[in-house]
């Protein structure tokens, strides 16, 4: 969850793109179809119109101490407290909180679920907060990182407090749904915890001991999990029974994994000028992303050379090195399967989704979210 | 709430100590009076046989890795995952839930508040993890802390999974209390970050920077909420209206309150041979405890002979030192002023107690409780 929705805008990666099941999208140039970026971004646009300000409230509530370091990691101050333009992130999660209420229970579930989806926002910020401790990450949405400035006690007591306001918003919730929503999101965090662990504890075994199966279910744990958690509560606000909460989190899951297959996609093959990354980051970095886990499990010759640069000692600034890592990974078939892979998932996002939306077109902004954090144009 | 519940068994440090609103009890010897420490253990024990089949449930619902850190914690474990016999700490603070719900509801309301003292025990051990984290603290329970054995991300994931069970065993509870115990569970755990920070930001300024009422406000922050609030879970429990649950917070934040002045006495003066550690350990950390700002904040000669031997730099293993600084806090009355106001604030967590429950008798185990924390004799 480090690396979500922390980057600068990136154009697509020239990844194979799924349609609707089966459908394919006219995707060329400017086309204003329903799924080319204005419709996700508008939604976007509009969540953060109306979670802001809940979002808001809801730190304005904590203790000076923990109201700065809260405020500072949100954009919405400088470290020296005085305020800031902000940039809090792309709200991704409370729209799909919202667009699921608005799916299944329209515009009067849409408002309900509002605090619901500050609640996923503040349980995202609070992984972020920990997460840029552990993995000793410096920057975040192109700032210091909280622990840089506030040093790490304070990183981590933020998070915490985060985490039991976000809690709290539901606990306070008087919405019938608010009880099992709370219960949700807090297995959730769970689960995300245990996807950090996962995947610190996968940086430090050996290249060639990571199965493609664990880099996945990490990945399942550690992204897709909140995600799937997002539309699962908008569900559960719209009143859905619970086959169709489970389909709206089988889709929220499957679309986050496509989605960190595209985001391990550029962080080896993405445009250093649209990433605002050095090229090959990831790839300097040693990183087991998932490209890299199906390149070392290829069972190629190319495998094996890819396996013997990986156990090197890191060089930092080799341009050249990362390049000849990048061109063995695509080589070993890492960017070809990643790229089928998210096809794949974003595939089995739209079946799940169809189990509880028959009709393609009441999906409203959840296909066109989905397929904005898989596209990646805007 | 580092420090709180961890210790050896201790006895008391000659405190002078209140009895029930200006009723001084027995207590000479082993004397049978109800506050004389038996009612406190055996409610303890009972506590325990409750508690722990559900906490244990809790915490096996936990993902594997998630769960081998909690059970270590917990002294459920060895650092290799074999079975150990345990010492999950006092279990106060579920007793003190458990007894306010029975002093105000009967054995129902003890019964029904259940999930809420294991939610309680949660939360303090979720910050206990956290804290070792930040404070760098090696040992707790006679063990080596978890951050030691598994790292400090790991330390940090299993106090965020703990801080979620907690809130997730409340949201899962049907009981119509579980709503508003889940909202001041929530500020409790905000405000206890309140208070860790204030502890370590005024731990690293200036010795004569610190005020007596700012360090009495952290200790509340740090140790008397959770107290306050495991009293005042139990009072929702049982059904209570706003102003009995208010009293019994205001209670347990006394009693607490009390008991953080003792344990700072005997962090100075506590018999090594009893506390397991080394004599004036506090001292030696250079530690801004109560008595120590209240020393500080004296205004006599002593106070400026204290400031400067704070203000050399620390000398490990240093007998002789501490052994000096120790009469000298005493000198400028640190240790006076600490188990006076110690005396105050039972007598004020006594009063409080009375407006929610005029008669002594049905306070139950409360006072016992209370009185145990402060005492230390068993």
């Amino acid at each position: 969850m480090a690396e979500f929705m922390t980057e600068t805008e990136q154009p697509s990666p020239a990844v194979p793109h799924p349609g609707t099941a089966g459908e394919r999208q006219g995707r060329t140039g400017d086309s204003a179809g329903p799924l080319d970026g204005q419709e996700a971004a508008a939604l976007l646009e509009r969540t953060r119109d109306l979670v802001d300000p809940e979002l808001r409230a809801a730190l304005e509530s904590l203790p000076g101490s923990m109201r700065r370091i809260a405020l500072y990691h949100f954009g919405w101050q400088h470290a020296d407290g005085t305020p800031a333009s902000g940039n809090a992130g792309k709200a991704i999660r409370p729209a799909l909180v919202l667009a699921a209420a608005s799916a299944l229970g329209g515009p009067a579930a849409r408002t309900a679920a509002l605090r619901a989806a500050v609640a996923v926002e503040l349980v995202h910020n609070f992984t972020l907060l920990h997460d840029d401790v552990m993995d000793r990450d410096t920057s975040r949405r192109h700032r210091p990182t909280a622990w840089t400035v506030f040093g790490s006690a304070d990183a981590i007591l933020a998070g915490d407090a985060l985490q039991a306001l976000a809690l709290r918003l539901l606990a306070e919730d008087p919405h019938p749904a608010s009880g099992p929503a709370a219960a949700r999101l807090a297995d959730c965090v769970v689960e995300l915890c245990a996807g950090q662990h996962a995947d610190t504890a996968m940086e430090r075994r050996a290249p060639g001991e990571v199965t493609l199966d664990e880099a996945l279910a990490m990945s399942e744990a550690k992204t897709g999990a909140l995600l799937g958690c997002a539309c699962a509560l908008g569900a559960l606000y719209a009143g859905a029974d619970g086959e169709d909460v489970a389909a709206l989190d089988g889709f929220g899951r499957q679309a986050g994994l496509a989605f960190q297959l595209i985001d391990d996609v550029i962080g080896i093959w993405g445009d250093p000028r649209h990433t605002g990354k050095p090229a090959g980051a990831d790839l300097e970095a040693r990183k087991k992303s998932l490209p890299v886990v199906a390149a070392l499990s290829s069972g190629t010759e190319a495998a094996a050379e890819l396996a013997q640069l990986y156990g090197e000692a890191h060089v930092s600034g080799d341009a050249e090195g990362i390049a000849r890592t990048a061109l063995v990974v695509e080589r070993a078939g890492g960017r070809d399967w990643a790229q089928a892979e998210a096809a794949d998932r974003m595939a089995r996002a739209v079946q799940e989704l169809s189990r509880a939306l028959p009709a393609p077109e009441s999906a409203g902004g959840l296909l066109a979210l989905a397929e904005f954090v898989t596209r990646r144009t805007s």
